[in-house]
């Protein structure tokens, strides 16, 4: 068959509500929020149900076409793009937006792929339950895309990837088939754990359509203190001494240098400068727990105390309000925005051995220095999980477009640096199109060759966001 | 080749200090634990490195012998056993016992397969960390034993099972090929997360040699409560307010029935009666945290104190001492083995979605009822997990040899009950030979379709435990 001559059959299948083949109606499905990438599609299919992505799926196997899985666009490695085929199909979760059950006994949430983070986690929070993977994009992403990229995000350190909140899922494989994998069973030891291969599997090995999620107890009850260090080696040790003292109640260790704060002040508005003097960089540090403010903030105190009594960081202000609190926060959130307001910048989202981020961090830097650019670094990330976002501006008086002309060798000496560490090239935004020539670089041999074998049984047909991943 | 010619080729290739074929040397290689499975094999390989691993699988995979990997031999259901087969080559991990590593800054523990589970718990103790991995078994089974079937435990409710405590694993598939998954970032989404495939697959896919673990705070202040409840359902409410109300202390919530305290108290020595009368059914729990044992006793008895005015359980009695602790952690702990005193019995670890235990637990009574026994229920398990063992002892006065003559129908009840409330037949104890026959006749047929297709394509000439799972 044509391969363009799918458009017909979806519809016939599935009427033109859920189906639209006109070049206006696709247009906005074509290219990533960032604008970095851009592709082509004959057709957008936006299914209200599992039996309608069913069917979806078979026609597109029967017809050799190529699918593209999307949720709520907020990748940041263009893998809900389609590529450029102008036979793609772009597969939208949004309209299956149901919360099908929310059990505060069996604490457990079964969401369809569309629903919004955001809401899930306002959904939990209403019923006395904590939902908690959060992340900056949590009010326009979708559930089923943070399983298909296994997202990460600020609570990780205490809560962990999305992968250890994921109970059970209901998907669709490339043949149409329904995978009926959406128990909510807390132990379930009755072979493979099928649903751990699509977790993570960037929408190549099928369409996820709902998750059975863990809901954790709220933990309302927050202390945050911002304590600038001196480096990342202080910043490391204060990390020790605060994940043994706090125990579960440590739930986010950020870091940020301090050309990090001169951008969120030169371009966030309200953000206070936090001490009298610019410190070489800063740790985050939030504590929550379900109950007592005050024993909570005592706790933070105290040990903060002994931390400046070892020298382990050079100053700390404790949150003494809420206000307070988000003002804090506000330096950490507000970088990303800044750096996007300051211009086109390099991303680079690794993860290192936590104890080697300091050596990491000296080497690198030496690096780019090597590779002679006058490149301004802008480092923060969940130091508490070794996750940096380890981005770089042009030289100050560049023109804009410098680092599309320029970046892609100082990207070539991070990611080389990164591996000489035992790093990983994607800590959380995962490799879609962005990090594929590096995955397929750096990634062991025999995990290549597994992946393809994984893939092919699965996919037989190759429909699956091809160009994305493997 | 003729496949028992293997054992000299191993001989040659890793020394016969490491194989053994003379048969009172493989003798104690050939039973479980229990002495229900009883197998046999041409040799026991006990190598001291993961590149004698590789040599004993390959050359087993090129003369197309069967290969049983087998850890501490703690296990309930014979995964470790080899079958009936003469040719078998049963692969002890035991000698692979060392501790890679151990760093409270990354918090990871590297640790061989052969490593025993409380030997590495006591070392991360001393480090001032905790591997909240905990069984009965802890000081005899091993860690590669652990992963390999994804062990639970009493902790669970807390920490989760072992999947969600391993970072990266090395293993040896039946190739020969060695997977160095030895990672230990906390983020790394590069691609389908392949361990994932081995945990849990009871040796099906290939051997893991060695692990990286995730350490948690140490947690060392503990507070206990036994509460007697009239019902499951009782429990269950009682559930919902402590795991609301306690949070991330909540580390245990066992249940057991009061014929489980008769049946303890009748054998154990030194157990004492917990309260002046037997109600029909207990609910043990356990608050733990890395400090101020004051606070943490102040909020059990407050939680427990609203607990009482709601009517969630018949009375409390808090733990003022550690020797209390200990001796209300006796009557649950004691179970399995008054059970054994009392003679032969049939097990079933089963789990459910929580919120339908109690329904189960009656519909289940009625049926097994209605199937003609006076069986002797003996009901326990870790409830806030959803996981029960629900075990029955011969009726009064039946012949020990009851359970195996009249047991099978009765578990052909008790299994088919589970699945009507969308449970497990097996909850942590996974399938092995035991449960093999209710896993074929319960799986999902596509589920079963893939995991035959993931084990035919790591395991082509299907060498690895036969017999066992699939």
């Amino acid at each position: 068959m044509n391969t363009r001559a799918i458009s017909g059959r979806l519809i016939e299948a599935l009427g033109d509500d859920v189906v639209t083949v006109d070049t206006d109606g696709i247009a906005p499905w074509l290219t990533d929020w960032r604008g970095i990438y851009k592709g082509q599609a004959q057709a957008v299919v936006r299914p209200r149900n599992v039996e309608q992505v069913s069917r979806c799926l078979a026609l597109c196997q029967e017809a050799g076409v190529p699918v593209v899985p999307r949720g709520g666009n907020t990748g940041l490695c263009g893998g809900a793009t389609p590529d450029a085929s102008p036979s793609n199909v772009v597969l939208s979760l949004d309209r299956m937006n149901a919360v099908r059950t929310l059990d505060t006994v069996a604490n457990t949430l079964v969401a369809e792929a569309g629903c919004i983070l955001g809401n899930l986690r306002r959904a939990a929070h209403d019923a006395g339950r904590l939902l908690p993977l959060s992340l900056a994009a949590e009010d326009s992403c979708q559930i089923g895309g943070n399983l298909a990229t296994n997202a990460g995000g600020v609570n990780v350190v205490r809560y962990g990837m999305t992968r250890e909140l994921v109970l059970g899922i209901e998907a669709v494989l490339p043949t149409g088939e329904v995978f009926h994998g959406l128990r909510a069973l807390r132990k379930d030891n009755t072979g493979y754990d099928l649903k751990q291969l699509l977790i993570g599997s960037e929408g190549t090995l099928g369409v996820i359509t709902a998750a059975s999620l863990r809901l954790l107890p709220r933990a309302d009850v927050r202390a945050v203190v911002l304590a600038p260090v001196e480096s990342a080696d202080q910043a490391l040790q204060l990390f020790e001494l605060l994940y043994g003292q706090c125990g579960a109640r440590l739930q986010a260790f950020e870091f940020f240098t301090g050309a990090c704060v001169d951008l969120v002040l030169a371009h966030a508005e309200g953000v206070q400068e936090p001490f009298a003097q610019r410190y070489p960089a800063y740790v985050l540090v939030e504590l929550a727990d379900t109950a007592d403010e005050h024993a909570l903030a005592a706790l933070l105190e105290d040990v903060m105390g002994r931390a400046l009594e070892r020298d382990l960081c050079l100053d700390a202000a404790v949150s003494a309000s809420l206000a307070q609190l988000q003002a804090l926060w506000r330096l950490r959130e507000e970088i990303s925005e800044a750096q996007r307001a300051d211009g086109p910048h390099l991303k680079h989202d690794i993860s290192l051995p936590i104890e080697h981020i300091p050596a990491f961090m000296a080497s690198c830097a030496q690096r780019l220095h090597a590779a002679g650019g006058d490149v301004r670094p802008f480092i923060f990330g969940h130091f508490g999980d070794g996750n940096l976002h380890y981005n770089l501006s042009r030289p100050a008086g560049a023109p804009t477009d410098w680092a599309a002309l320029h970046g892609e060798p100082l990207t070539a000496e991070i990611m080389d640096e990164v591996m000489r560490y035992g790093g990983s090239i994607s800590a959380e935004h995962g490799i879609g199109q962005l990090k594929r020539e590096y995955f397929h670089r750096y990634k062991d041999p025999l995990e290549l060759r597994l992946m393809r074998d994984i893939k092919r049984l699965l996919d037989p047909a190759g429909i699956m966001n091809p160009g994305k991943l493997l």
